[in-house]
């Protein structure tokens, strides 16, 4: 096979698209398909396509692919890449899979709190996904922990089905986009509370409230729901043989190569900053177009 | 002023999304809405889209834009760029404008054959944008120059309308697109004319003839319309205090800064390799993250 394509998030199709059209003979895995486009309960910024929610989008993505009758390996995750003599060995649970290159767009998995209860009411009122929990809260009162972007869609998206949504930020100010800045404040149901450290999820059978500090004083929220949202970290655990910075993230120069030639990375799980699906999707195409060439070359 | 974007290709396109959203103050200053795009006969590469013309896929850009209320300054021309205390002063023909930051995503033009008979007879069958005036030579012959994806594709839309189309390919072989190649070959009016070197257009009133010389020999085709197409370079001789490479791209690091602090560059016009819709889009995104970023802090 000329290239393993690991994710298939917006890089991983884009990438697809590309080497579909090149007649490359090549696999995508992957564990979902849409990645964390699929959180989004509304994507405005992708240029050409008006608002719409990550699902949607996802949808026109899958759409495309199929166009080009591309498979995708989905379910599968990847446990380990290995360099042979000429191309790489890719091994999952159940199989494994040989090409001359690797492209690697795993993308990126939310992080936790590591707080007490957490865990324990994990799918029992504690969700990372707001955009496809928020309507089970109908009516109910939750919790949003972090300050940023998606801390934000997620409370507006919530006020939608709940009654009251507290947005607990560890800092003083929200951070991201001004257009959601003004919709939190317009939102009356929303009440921020700044410079608060979430310190423990409380419950019965399911979560009754979230203890949090500030000020040094300690405060119990009556809540039903906590919709963690601090954050995320690079799905990149399975690759060690490549150059990561220290926050997990795998290096790349500018044509998304990574240290180790034949392997190329693109999209969330790199150390570009910006992390969008029009990024994605253009490093993606990037990529795309490099391995095509060395594949062209070797042959 | 936070911002001027030059140019309104997708890459300024999907700046001017990013920053309309985060409310900064910008204008955009562009020739055409558009750029390159407007002349690709067939989109099937941008994510999301199906295949599309490429005035297709600007309308839907346009509506993106309308949707935030973005104003372009059409038909404007930038013709310097001058460094002040702080930020840059910007310099059309008729207008100047100051901000603090300038991100240049002029994109590419058509290169010239440089021959006798191309400039007396532009615009009397020669042309530079097959995807505009093929259907004017209906029932026609002509000639493509070239042998790269742009003349593929070229060539391919020709065959919709003209009754014969040679491809005078200076190389042996065509470059580029596996799927554009098949169809190429598939085309009975379409003749490859491979190892040949265009020497002149001739014409009376309008084209009629075309000379190039293969193996020492020289030949006379009889055609009425001859599309240019051997290669594009970059929009950037109004600037000259960034730093750019032989072929006169702007030099960007990955997050697409230039030499000089408070200057970005995105798309074409840059030293990226790859000249793609959304590679284009995803480095007009990263550029606009950072500019957001960039005049926040100074304000």
């Amino acid at each position: 096979m000329d290239c393993i394509i690991i994710g298939a998030g917006p890089a991983g199709m884009a990438a697809a698209i590309y080497m579909a059209r090149q007649k490359l003979d090549f696999v995508v895995i992957s564990k979902t398909v849409g990645g964390q486009t699929l959180l989004s309960s509304e994507v405005g910024n992708y240029l050409g396509f008006q608002l719409l929610s990550g699902n949607e989008l996802v949808d026109q993505f899958k759409k495309h692919m199929q166009n080009y009758n591309i498979k995708i390996k989905e379910g599968e995750e990847v446990e380990s890449i290995e360099k042979l003599d000429k191309g790489f060995k890719v091994k999952t649970k159940s199989k494994e899979f040989e090409a001359l290159t690797v492209l690697v767009a795993t993308g990126e998995k939310h992080r936790k709190l590591g707080i007490p209860g957490e865990d324990e009411y994990y799918g029992k009122g504690v969700t990372y996904c707001a955009t496809c929990d928020a309507p089970l809260f109908g009516n109910k009162d939750i919790a949003v922990i972090g300050g940023g972007y998606s801390a934000m869609e997620a409370a507006l998206f919530a006020a939608k089905y709940s009654k009251k949504i507290y947005i607990i930020n560890i800092n003083t100010d929200l951070e991201g986009d001004e257009e959601l800045k003004t919709r939190i404040k317009k939102e009356e149901k929303i009440e921020v509370i700044p410079n608060a450290m979430t310190k423990e999820v409380m419950g019965e059978k399911f979560v009754t409230g979230l203890r949090y500090e500030k000020d040094e004083k300690v405060t119990d929220l009556k809540v039903q729901g906590v919709f963690v949202e601090v954050g995320l970290i690079p799905v990149a655990d399975f690759i060690d043989i490549v150059e990561k910075d220290k926050w997990n993230q795998i290096k790349v120069d500018k044509d998304n190569a990574t240290s180790v030639e034949g392997i190329w990375a693109a999209g969330d799980v790199t150390d570009v900053t910006e992390k969008q699906i029009a990024v994605a999707v253009g490093e993606g195409t990037k990529a795309s177009l490099k391995i095509i060439k060395y594949s062209d070359k070797l042959k």
